[in-house]
């Protein structure tokens, strides 16, 4: 077997994740590897850890990029918090929710769910009345749920955690950068991200930050995280600064280099003016899909921007129009998850994937692979109404 | 705070991880990202886990890279293979050992440690009367220590574990591509490496190579997994390549990239060119270190070619000799861990940082800064020392 070097095709990248990702990051990832215990490699790392806390808004929080996808800041803040004889309380309205709660379960916590319909976001009051049951150490839910496209609202979530005394776990792997991500407003304690969403680096790191709070009960616990790579006990001893480092994995360098890159670029255009891109691009699609006769799974008032689900008209193959898409366009939209396997498409808008381009070519590609299957779909019309928003 | 683009220095990596990353890695790393879903990707996915089953020699074994660096490797053998109530007996002769055995305890297994002084190698006599002393799950032990420089006897640890019907957990983080690596020859159930290592693409990722028993052990576990992220039951639906993967985690795209690149490369040369490499290069070095009267800590039997613990000479400052190759040869080589701290210099060659060349740099730059503190280092001489060995 002869192995060649790979050479990615051409993509446009508007499914849940990764996004699309620009040239100055791309570069950032090919600059010379340096050594993790550097001189330099460590005043990269200060800065990262300083703009992770401007990115959350946690400037009280210890903020650490974790070397490993979104997944990681999932178990990690799970993994930490919890251990056997804890209660925790998880709310679940999407795949991520679930994940959660598999692994508060292997952490040999007592699982309480708060189950929802998918693309309902979640319900304060009856995870009020979950949290009322019982002294609880932990509640978790997802603030903008992948799977189904839906905001939850966190400063209220977090507000109830804080009244019964519980920690707080927001999973802000879609929302971060793409919709306000708060951690000091919240009052949070612990929130992490991925990096191949609206930040648009490439995936395989974990930004984190945990409150006074959540350190306090890490270096509090009875019995040692059943994690090794993710035990902040042990990783704030390498990412923490103070007085010399203490070797414990070998950081991702050049994935750093990336991140670090692409958050100059995002305080470069600044947050609030990537929401607000992220959010007129979403009002354009929306009201393209709208007037080609496609409809959205979730309720205007609880949509994410940057994660749009459309439902499948009735007679129409969902993966026989994703398959178009990519052969003639190069467009990569995603499919639905567990129930809403086959029912939507998840288009992402996610940091350099939402911009006016991305959205004319998807309605042009979707409009014309949906006409290939006998729908009367109307590129011109959809095009015309996203310009309007676009121009409004 | 202005946040600018992070340009990285020159260095030459002579340290126990990263080595130096050639161009055509660096390269491949920039390449666009594309969806981990995409078929393009999921083709490369499928090369990638060939070229691993040729690289550890393990036609048999399911082989993937884990998103995350070397340890993650280590993480996932002890998690999935052991569970409470299992007993493990772990060779420690190093600081990996030993976080084996800490990461085995978090396992919920019983932990049996056979000790070894730093800078020996795993003694196989010592390690059976462990494993006759009760029925045992696992045995685990580092092939190639990196705290240390010693190699030890994998085929034999491996057929010892057999013969005592426990699974064998082989550490190849620093040995693969520097010595023969062989999963099939010693019947190792799982072997595991990292990228920054002998295979010289940046750190981030772990090869992992697992069994049919191993992979029968895990099916059969009573309880779950205690990681969710490494949690092979999961992994492999993603990775596992029959009818269609399931969504688990997001692979490190650009990651992958520079993996599959280095092993393009490494294939070019040829796997065992390498080891010739790695060894003529050790061998220089030696010889010049020895000529200006520097002594190594460890037996020339147990020697790794690829990492190279030096004595630091009475009345030595050993980080004013590393601070001194930084400032003026911005060469790194590296320190000395646990009890060897202070007492030993680490010196890599390792993937495209063992070359005649990095001898020829390293031997000056070490002189020049111990000839600074007054011990009468000979530039010349080591250097044609080394010279000699080279043109043998």
């Amino acid at each position: 077997m002869m192995m060649q070097s790979f050479q990615p095709p051409r993509r446009v990248l508007m499914g849940p994740g990764p996004s699309d990702v620009g040239p100055r990051v791309l570069q950032a990832m090919a600059r010379p590897t340096i050594g993790h215990l550097d001189p330099e490699f460590q005043a990269l790392m200060e800065e990262i850890k300083s703009a992770l806390q401007r990115l959350f808004n946690a400037p009280d929080h210890a903020c650490v990029p974790l070397p490993a996808p979104g997944t990681a800041g999932m178990e990690a803040a799970i993994m930490n918090l919890l251990e056997p004889g804890d209660r925790a309380v998880i709310a679940v309205n999407g795949a991520f929710g679930g994940r959660m709660a598999d692994m508060a379960d292997r952490a040999g916590a007592t699982v309480v769910t708060v189950e929802h319909d998918w693309g309902q976001p979640v319900d304060p009051a009856r995870v009020e009345a979950a949290l009322a049951e019982a002294p609880t150490k932990v509640l978790a839910f997802v603030h903008a749920e992948t799977s189904t496209g839906v905001r939850s609202d966190a400063a209220t979530l977090c507000g109830i955690a804080r009244k019964h005394r519980a920690l707080s776990i927001v999973d802000c792997v879609t929302s971060l950068g793409g919709i306000p991500v708060d951690a000091a407003a919240w009052d949070a304690d612990v929130v992490y991200s991925g990096t191949q969403k609206c930040l648009s680096a490439p995936p395989g790191l974990s930004p984190i930050a945990l409150s006074t709070r959540a350190q306090a009960a890490i270096a509090g616990r009875k019995e040692k995280v059943r994690n090794w790579l993710f035990d902040f006990n042990l990783l704030m001893g390498y990412w923490g600064g103070e007085g010399g480092r203490t070797y414990h994995h070998t950081a991702p360098i050049n994935a750093l280099y990336g991140l670090h890159e692409a958050l100059v670029v995002l305080f470069e255009e600044g947050q609030q003016a990537a929401v607000v891109r992220h959010a007129r691009a979403h009002e354009a699609l929306v009201a393209g899909l709208e007037a080609t006769g496609l409809r959205m799974l979730v309720d205007e008032a609880h949509r994410l921007p940057q994660l749009n689900t459309v439902l499948v008209p009735d007679g129409i193959d969902e993966a026989a129009v994703r398959a178009h898409v990519l052969k003639t366009w190069d467009l990569e939209v995603g499919a639905g998850l567990g129930p809403l396997k086959g029912k939507v498409w998840r288009i992402g808008l996610m940091g350099a994937s939402a911009t006016p381009w991305h959205v004319r070519l998807c309605l042009t590609a979707l409009c014309e692979a949906l006409a290939a299957q006998g729908f009367d779909a109307d590129a011109k019309a959809a095009l015309a109404a996203a310009d309007r928003r676009l121009a409004a």
